[in-house]
C-alpha cells in the first residue's frame, strides 16, 4: 500500500538560499507517516495514549531538485519492513504541479514504551501489528 | 538586574526573505530567559524536575531592523514583574557588530504545576521566588 | 471578512511540556494569514514576484488555553487596517473539537520592496491595495 | 582534522516524548559544518558572499540514545571527501556529561553558484578548495 500525502509549503520553511531548508523534509516525513497510520484507520495519538511509541532509530533523505514556499508536495509513503519491535518507513517526495522528484527517504523505528524499553507489539498490540502489517509493501 | 544573552544566528533560522523569520525571536526570548535564570544560580529543569513549569501567557515582539545568518545578538534581558503565580520579562536584542537595535519585547508566565495548575511560589518553592526577586527589575 | 483557516497540529511543534510550543503559534498566524490572501484571489508568493514583501512589524499572542498534537485549529483572520504603507491582521484561534479558545494575536506589516525600502501600495500596486481594502473589517 | 562544536539544547527542540525532537539533529550537523569551516580561517557567510552555496546532497543520522534540555552536545565533525564540485562530512555527537554517543550522521554537498548550477571550487576559488583540502580527514 502506498498512501499519498499532500503539503503546502510554508514561507517560515524556506531559508536564505530561496528554497524549503532540507531539515523540513525529516519532519515532513514525520507528518506524511503519522497520515499513513491515520488512513490505516489507526491513530498515532492513540498508540501514545496507549503506551506505544515509535522514536526514530535512523532517517535519511535523497534531495533531487528544490522547492519553494507555496509549492505544494505529494508525499508518497510506504510501510517497507514490520517486526514485532521494528518497522521501516519509505518516502518520495514530488512537486505536485511540476511532477519533478523533489526527494526520496527513509526513517527506521523502534516501538517501545513511555520508559524507552522495548515493545513487542506483535504480542502485546496485536490489533495494532495486524492493521500495519496489511499494508506492508516491500 | 540586567543580564545579557549572546547568540549567534544560524543559517536555518533564515527565510527566503534574507534574513532571520521573525518567529525565531521568540524562541530567543525562551533562551534569554532559561539564561537569565541560570545566572541567577537556579535552573529551569530544577524547576521541573521540581514541579513547576512556566508556561507563557502572552508575548509580544516589536521588530526595529532585521539580522542575518552569522550576526551575533546581544539580548538584554530583565524580570520586570514578579508575584507568587506570575512573572514578566522584557527583552531588547542588539546586533553585537553594528549596536543596532534589532526588536524589542516581553514575555508573562504564570508558575504552574505538571497538571497545568497554578502554584505560589511564593508559599510552596521559597527558594525560587527569593533567588528570583532579587533581580527583579522595573 | 473574516476567514477561517484550518490547521491540524502536528507531533513535532509539541514540546515537553507536552502541549505546542507558544512559538509555533507566531507561525501559523503567517500561514493564516497567506491564506486569507489567497481566499482574496490574490497570492503572497506574487506579491514577492512582483516585488512587494511583507515584513512583520510587531506580533503579540496571548495564550488561552494549550493545544496538543492531532488537534485542529481554526483560526480566525481579519485584516484590521490598512494604509498605503503598513496593515494589521487579528487572529482568534479555536480547537475545532471542543470549541475552546486557545489564543488570540495580532501582526503590523510594512509594505517593503526587495531593498526593504518601503513602497506604498496605494499608488505603486493599486489592484493589491483595492483587494485587500474590500476587506478590512475593523 | 576532527573538530569539536560544543551545543547546549534548547527547551523549544525536545517534544512531547520528552527529548530533542530527531529533525534537530540534521540542523545541528549544519551548525557543526558551519563551524567546523570556521575554525579552518573560513567563513560560510563569505562563501556565499563570494557567490558558492553548499546545498545538501543527502543526509543522514542513526540514534544512539536521547539527549534532553539543557545538555550539551559535543558534535565531532570531519570532512572526509572533497572534490571541486562536491564535499562529505561526518558527524557524531555525544552528551558531554555522560559521554553517551547520542547519533551519528554525514552529509553530502555540491558547491553551486546562486543560480544553482555546479562550480568547481577547484577552478574558480583554489583558496577555498586549498583551505578545505588540508583538512580532509577519512
Amino acid at each position: 500500500m502506498e498512501i499519498i500525502y499532500e503539503r503546502k509549503i510554508n514561507y517560515y520553511e524556506t531559508d536564505k538560499m530561496g528554497v524549503v531548508h532540507h531539515a523540513n523534509y525529516i519532519r515532513y516525513f514525520e507528518e506524511a507517516r503519522i497520515y499513513f497510520i491515520e488512513m490505516l484507520g489507526q491513530s498515532y495519538k492513540d498508540f501514545e495514549d496507549r503506551g506505544i511509541i515509535m522514536p526514530v532509530l535512523s532517517v535519511e533523505c535523497s534531495y533531487k531538485s528544490s522547492a519553494d514556499f507555496d509549492d505544494v508536495l505529494l508525499i508518497h509513503t510506504r510501510l517497507t519492513e514490520l517486526g514485532g519491535v521494528k518497522a521501516r518507513f519509505e518516502y518520495a517526495a514530488f512537486n505536485k504541479k511540476t511532477g519533478a522528484k523533489v526527494c526520496t527517504g527513509s526513517s527506521s523505528h523502534g516501538f517501545l514504551d513511555k520508559s524507552f524499553k522495548p515493545v513487542n507489539i506483535k504480542r502485546k498490540y496485536a490489533d495494532v501489528y495486524e492493521s500495519l502489517l496489511g499494508s506492508v509493501e516491500k
